[in-house]
Order: structure tokens, then C-alpha cells, then sequence
């Protein structure tokens, strides 16, 4: 769920100072037409690491912003008079009217994810405050109110740099001190618990942004194109009187390079390595799945990539160190006619294997937020609340003790277009390529994005996304069976 | 929950025998256009109290309707197969197609209640099972599912006098054996627990409907009728080719007298027999309100009435035992521009009292469901929602210590245009009515349609309604007293 917002964006100070100028015009313009529509409010949430810039973020928003349309509260102990109302009383009287912006730092999740690190509440409890958190939200949202939530990121290393060079933020995170952070276990902790809260609280209606918070132009940038293009859509969608749900849109132009394009794809095995690693890994293999402890566990490995990355030579690779009874391939093409007639998870819950067993997907449920994302075949409606479905989908696949390991195979366009030439030449896989590869190559920068938005947003602490640099077959092949012995070996310890 | 399902609604045979065949037609037709149109399934949730008829409804919609259109799936205990699966697979796999009906009989509901009522589960755990439960529904409904959700109610005597006469019924509960029933705490428990999931769980997409049990046709009739205006409803609404959300309606046109037809109005005290209670009643009151315990308390009292129902008048009597510093009172009329550019309920919020005071609402959060309802102020959609956003608040206020008392004062159509017309001659009482209240008076049966669903959806084990006699003010203001003076009493018990 951290995954782009560890991979260090950057921009340079000539670009970010000819892009701030447009961009705080353009936030203006949107805050005074919300504020002459008066048809909803903007709330916005502010959460994530410490030292990752979020004062120094709120901060810059006012000055950008008209600071008399924009408000920032803080909640930190709940004064006496809040102690005297109800939990919720305090966020209620702080709303931000129709017309208004609110920046709530410090709210119901910075409360829960504190609660939960120093132990005060338990995994039951916290599932009970994000219950909560939902409905509140979805009130607001049916209420009108265009709500963002932003999580500001660093990693453990970049925080650590941060706290020593930065003083202690002056609107510090709620109840976890400078001091408490400098402990690693802390933020171990912290984000653990963050990326559940993140992965149970990221609603079509109200997504989670995580915003790379180690550079501050970019920070800065992003934020503010983040709010400035959920506003327009929300601003530009007044068809009708009544306040009409809003979502900030899940796809805002980020800056710079994305996931796939910092994967190091020149790695590689040579052919003596491989030979000698692939039977290593296949013979580990086949002696997991013989172990008697992984009977009473289901094994599933979804298998994505590019066309043409060499899925089915992967597959083959971990089939190979098999019996046939010990596995099931399911590939997934168009759904059938039985299978459109039920919700789309269905003909994927009809795969799930018995415990004991083991199926491989060739390609799988994510076809909905890639395929289906980009060729429109479902509406965007469809494919924003898919993530929720699939991470509940998992997340009960998960809960029943199946062991659940996902592959993105990755490959550069060179060696895509040199992979289906070869493809075209060859008489016995001419068949695997087909016009509809050469369409979907046109479009790689739509589906680059789709598998970036994929990984943020369904890697979890519950179902890892592994990425295989895929340019070199043999590299692929192994960091394929390697992952899935050691998901196993973890599995049955 | 379950105070109109207790009133004993009955149909006699000529009138059931002359509705009948029109009904079955209607399904039939119903059914057809549902399997031609393809575009959505329906699922029918059946839940209850044994004895209550579920399996004998479930029959004989098999028989009113085509039997190769509806399909009926009973989960009892878990198979070795579906043991060995997550726990959900079991009804994914038995999910109606679209064009297609699907009894689910016994359900994910029924386990949670099973589990929770047996012990095997706690509170917490049945909050969890409902929060995956809502889930679920949302994805059906997301997916174009008609869900429809009924619960089979019989007050304790009946279903203790109907499983004397009856044999255990051939689909019978799951897990709770006729002998279990047998136990008055056992149906204690499940009606208990039953209110909860129904209170948690009715959502504007997918609302319980509770089916008095204790009459076989009022039954039938009942539940053909809101199959047949749900799927009715669901097959004009084709404006768009893929399926779109549908609910279930939760105005269904149940036959026969609602809940306010069956108040004894002629109830009254006498002038010398009202002189003594009140002053007994205040002086409790007013002992209670100095009573230490209560001042960790903060108290809710909510009044609604029909107008001219003498609400006034019964606060008066509240407050008059009271010293001024101790109470306010919040008249509640229509909102002013501050609470307009504001979530619905936030001018409520705002008024909620700190612990250790008391507030009276004079009118309250309720006119969402009532007068703006009735008067189409808001869409129906915001109304559906408020139920449960209601019932969440009310939540809240609970949770946090607050003592709350709900009056509905109910007098006739008859007393009430006595009291307008003295109201019009008496120069002192003439400001109180006006062409509104005339106006009002001409939708009596929309109101008290919305009043008998207010208190089915809203009537909670939280937070109870309390129907107040209210044709002879003298009975009606000792009434008021008398319960409020119980409720005080149980909390500081």
C-alpha cells in the first residue's frame, strides 16, 4: 500500500516554481466557486508519519488557499467539555459548513491508530472504530460533503533522517511524540496498523491518497493538484440542486515516475545460474507441498504481467515440480454466459480450492481494475469499489488459512515489441499473439498507471504484491519459485 | 422493532380467498419479466422466530409461483466441503442468477443469531459478523441484487400457544431445536439480540421487513405483497442497461389497522386521581433530578405528538418540577441557514447535552422522517437513509451515558379538530393554530403511516418509544412523568 510512496519522487525546484503559480490561481478559482455554489462542504483528513510534512503541508495549503474559506482544526486530548459529550461531538460541531473548506489534523483515525500502537485497544476494537469511521463518513458523503483523505509516507530510513534534521513538527501527530518515534518499533507498529487502517477505510466515496512525503515540492505539487482536480469534477458536477455524493477521484496526475518504471529490469540470471537455482527451488517446492502441515491450507498464486512477460513459462516452471493432482490451472479469459449472470467475484469464489489444494490463476480478479479499467468494459463506479471488494475477497481467503501469493510480471515496451516479433515469426506461437495485443500495447501508459493504482491499493499486510523484473525469463522464473517456497515456508512454521 | 408485529393483524377468508388470485397473477407476471428483462437477481432472506410461519411462506411462494424460476437453499450446518472453504463460499455458490429468484433459508443472519444466542460468540463478534454481513449486502446490491429481507415475529405467548399445535416445522430454525424454544429465556435472548441485527442491519438498500407471524393469510398476503411491489418497482426502473442499485421498498401496503389504530385512546383519569399522581410523580422527578448518580448522566427527552396532541402541556408538567437552571428546552422548527449549509443532523448534535444536564426537544431529528417525508422536503432517499442514521446517533448518545426518553403523543381525528376548533374561538390559544396545521390534518393517513414505520424502525432496545394515550391530557401528562421517572430510575439503579 506503501509502494509508490517509497520509491523517492523528486521534483526539481525550476519545475515546481513554474507549475505553483497556475496551480494556486487555479485552487482559488475552485474555492471561490464552492464558495458562490455553497452546495457542499470540503473536508479534508490529514494522518500519516511524522516528520513526513504534514504541518508543514496544512500550513502551505492556508497560505495558497484564502485562509477565510479554508480552516484548519486540531484535535488532540479531548478537552473537558468534549469529555462531557459524546466521542463524535467534537468533529461534529468542527464541520466545515456548505461553501467551506475544513482540514481536520488530528481525527477519528490519527485516535484509533494511536489507541491501537500503544496497546490501549485490540485488533476487535479497532475493526469496531473503523465500523464507526465508515458510517460517519458515509454520512457526510450522502450529506454532500467531498471528503479527501490524505496519508503523508516515508520510510523508516527517510524518517529517521527527517527527525534529526527537523524539529518537532508545531501541529505534532496526535499523542505520538518526536521521542516515541524515534523508536523503531514505533513506526513499525505505526505502519502495520496504518495499512490495515488504510486497507479497511478506503472507500469508493472517500479513497485513501498516500502522498510520498520525503520531497517537499512534490509533496506540495501533489497535494495540491490532488484537491484541485477532486474540487473541479465536484464543482463541474452540479446537475442537480440537492448536494449529490462526491468521491475525490482515485486516478490524480501524480508527478513523475511510477512503480513500474523504478523496477530494475536489467536483472538476470546466466544460464548456469538458472539451471542450477531452478532445480534448487523446484526440488524445495516439491518437498513443501509433500510436507503433511500444508495439507490443511489452500494455496493460491495469481499470476499478472505485461503480454507477452512470460506468465505461462513462469507457471510451467512451478508445475513442473508437481504432480498434475497436486495443482489446478484456472485460466481467466471472458467471463461466460452463467458466470455475467452473477456478481463479477463470482466465477473467481467458484476457483477458490478446497483446503489442501492448490489453484494458479493465469491472470485473474484484477482483470477488473486493469482490463476491464482501461478498455471500459465496466463503469468507473464498477471498478473504484472493486479494491474494496478484492480486499475483502482476500482478506476472507486469508482468514480461512489460504496461502496467498501474487505476481506482477513486468517487461519493458523494447522487449514487448521484440518478444511479438518473434512471436509472428515462429509457427508454433504465432497463435499467442493476436490484434488485440498490439491494441493493448497502445494503450501501456493507461495500464501502467491501472497496475501502479493496482499495487497501492490491494498490496496489503494481507496479501503482498510481488513484483518480477521479467525482461530476462530465467530472473523471472526464479524470483517466482523462490517467493512462493518462502510464502509457503512462512506458512507452515 | 417488533410493535407493529405484535398488534395481531388478521385476514379473514373471503377477503384472502378474493385477493389471492389477483396476487399470484401479478407474481407470475412479476417472475417472468424478471427471467425476460435478465438483468437482475432477487434474494429473499428468511429469518424469525420458530413457529412463525418461515417454512410454510417459503412453501407456499414456491406454489404461487413458477417453481423453475425460484429456488429455495437451506443452510443448516456446515458440510465437510463447505468446512473446508472460507465461510462465505457456501452462499456464493448458491447466489441466484440474474432473471432468477433465490430463498436463502437460514442465512448468514441466522448464525450470527444462533451463535450470539448459544454463547459461542460475544458481543464484539456478533458487531464484526454484522459489519461482514453489510458488506456482503452492499456488494449484491452494488452487483444489481433485489434483496429482500424478512423476519417471521410472534410475541411470546403465541409462539408458545402455536408450538403446542404445531410439529416442528419441516425447514425448521437453524440450530435452535423446537426444545430449545420451549425456554422463555430462550426467546428472550433471540428477540433481544433479533432487535439488534435488525437495528444494525436495516439499511436503505436492504431494510428488514417484520412479518407479524401469528395469522397464516395476513402472512401470506403480506409477504406476497412486498415481493410483489419490490420486484414491481425494480422492473420499471430499466432506464439503464446494466443493472442498477434497487431496494426493496420500505412503504409496503400492509393490510389492516397500523400501529396507532390500536391504541386505547378512551384511557383517562379523573380530575382528583390526576391531582395526586402528578404531584407524587413530580415530586419523584424532582427527587431524581437532585439524585448525585444522575449528574454523570446527561438526559434526552424527545417529544413528538400529532399537533394539537398537547406536547406543550406535557413538557410543562416536566419542567414545572424543576428548577429552570436544570433543564432547557429546544423547540425544533425548521432549520435556520447555519444548520441548512450542515449535515442534517448537526443542528441536533449541537444541542446534545453535557453530562449532568437534561434537554427536552420539543419536535426533534425526527421530522426527517415525518413531516419531511410527508411534505416531500427531502428525497426519499435521505429519508430511507435517516433510519439508520437515527439509530447510529441515538447510538452514540447511549453509548455515552445519555439517558433517552422518546414520547409519540397520539390523540384522534376527532378530538384533534375539537381542540382546533376551541384553539380558533379562544383568543389566547389562536396564535397556536394556523392554515398549516389545517393542511397537515388533510394527510392524517400519510402521517400515520410514517409514524407506524418511525417507531417499527426506530423503536430499539436502545432507545424505545414510548406511545402515549394522549385523548385525555390528564392521563397522557401523568403517563409522560411516570415513564420518565422509570427511565431515571434505571439508570442510576
Amino acid at each position: 500500500m506503501f509502494e509508490s510512496a517509497e520509491i523517492g519522487h523528486a521534483i526539481d525546484r525550476s519545475t515546481y516554481d513554474a507549475e505553483v503559480p497556475a496551480l494556486r490561481e487555479a485552487l482559488l478559482d475552485a474555492q471561490y466557486r464552492l464558495k458562490e455554489q455553497a452546495r457542499f462542504p470540503v473536508l479534508i483528513l490529514i494522518n500519516g508519519i511524522e516528520g513526513a510534512g504534514k504541518g508543514e503541508t496544512v500550513k502551505l495549503l492556508s497560505e495558497w488557499m484564502d485562509p477565510r474559506l479554508i480552516r484548519v482544526e486540531s484535535f488532540d486530548m479531548r478537552s473537558d467539555e468534549e469529555l462531557a459529550h459524546p466521542p463524535s461531538w467534537r468533529y461534529w460541531r468542527k464541520l466545515p459548513p456548505k461553501g467551506r473548506m475544513g482540514v481536520f489534523f488530528g481525527n477519528w483515525y490519527s485516535q484509533m491508530l494511536q489507541d491501537r500502537v500503544h496497546g490501549k485497544i485490540k485488533d476487535k476494537e479497532l475493526e469496531l472504530a473503523l465500523g464507526r469511521a465508515e458510517r460517519m463518513e458515509r454520512m457526510l458523503c450522502d450529506e454532500g460533503t467531498l471528503i479527501f483523505k490524505l496519508w503523508f509516507h516515508l520510510s523508516k530510513q527517510q524518517m529517521k533522517a527527517r527527525l534529526q534534521t527537523l524539529k518537532a513538527d508545531p501541529l505534532h501527530s496526535w499523542r505520538i511524540s518526536p521521542l516515541d518515534w524515534q523508536q523503531s518499533k514505533t513506526y513499525d507498529k505505526f505502519v502495520r496498523h496504518g495499512e490495515h487502517v488504510l486497507r479497511r477505510s478506503s472507500r469508493e466515496y472517500a479513497p485513501w491518497y498516500v502522498i510520498d512525503g520525503s520531497d517537499e515540492r512534490y509533496r506540495s505539487l501533489t497535494v495540491g493538484r490532488i484537491l484541485l482536480e477532486g474540487m473541479q469534477a465536484a464543482l463541474a458536477d452540479n446537475s442537480s440542486v440537492a448536494p449529490a455524493p462526491h468521491a475525490a477521484p482515485m486516478e490524480a496526475s501524480f508527478e513523475g515516475p511510477n512503480l513500474l518504471d523504478r523496477l530494475d529490469l536489467s536483472q538476470s540470471l546466466s544460464k548456469e545460474a538458472y539451471k542450477q537455482q531452478l532445480i534448487e527451488e523446484q526440488a524445495r517446492l516439491s518437498r513443501l507441498f509433500r510436507d503433511p502441515r500444508l495439507r490443511e491450507r489452500a494455496v493460491v498464486a495469481v499470476f499478472e504481467g505485461h503480454d507477452a512477460a512470460g506468465k505461462g513459462g513462469a507457471i510451467r516452471r512451478v508445475t513442473g515440480a508437481l504432480d498434475p493432482r497436486m495443482y489446478r490451472i484456472v485460466p481467466v479469459s471472458a467471463p461466460s454466459e452463467d458466470e455475467r449472470a452473477q456478481p463479477w467475484l463470482w466465477r473467481f469464489w467458484r476457483n477458490v480450492p478446497e483446503r489442501g489444494n492448490f489453484t494458479i490463476f493465469d491472470r485473474s480478479w484484477y482483470g477488473r481494475v486493469l482490463v476491464e479499467r482501461v478498455e471500459g468494459f465496466c463503469s468507473p463506479a464498477d471498478w473504484l469499489r472493486a479494491y474494496d471488494e478484492i480486499n475483502d475477497f482476500e482478506e476472507q481467503l486469508v482468514d480461512a488459512g489460504v496461502v496467498l501469493v501474487k505476481f506482477w510480471l513486468s517487461i519493458d515496451p523494447d522487449e514487448q515489441l521484440a518478444r511479438f516479433k518473434a512471436r509472428e515469426t515462429n509457427p508454433l506461437k504465432r497463435f499467442k499473439i493476436t490484434e488485440e495485443d498490439w491494441r493493448n500495447r497502445e494503450k501501456l501508459g493507461e495500464y501502467s498507471m491501472a497496475v501502479s493504482d493496482m499495487v497501492d491499493r490491494t498490496s496489503t499486510e494481507i496479501a503482498h504484491w510481488t513484483m518480477v523484473e521479467a525482461n530476462d525469463k530465467r530472473f523471472a522464473r526464479v524470483k517466482v519459485l523462490r517467493t512462493l517456497n518462502e510464502a509457503l515456508e512462512r506458512a507452515i512454521e
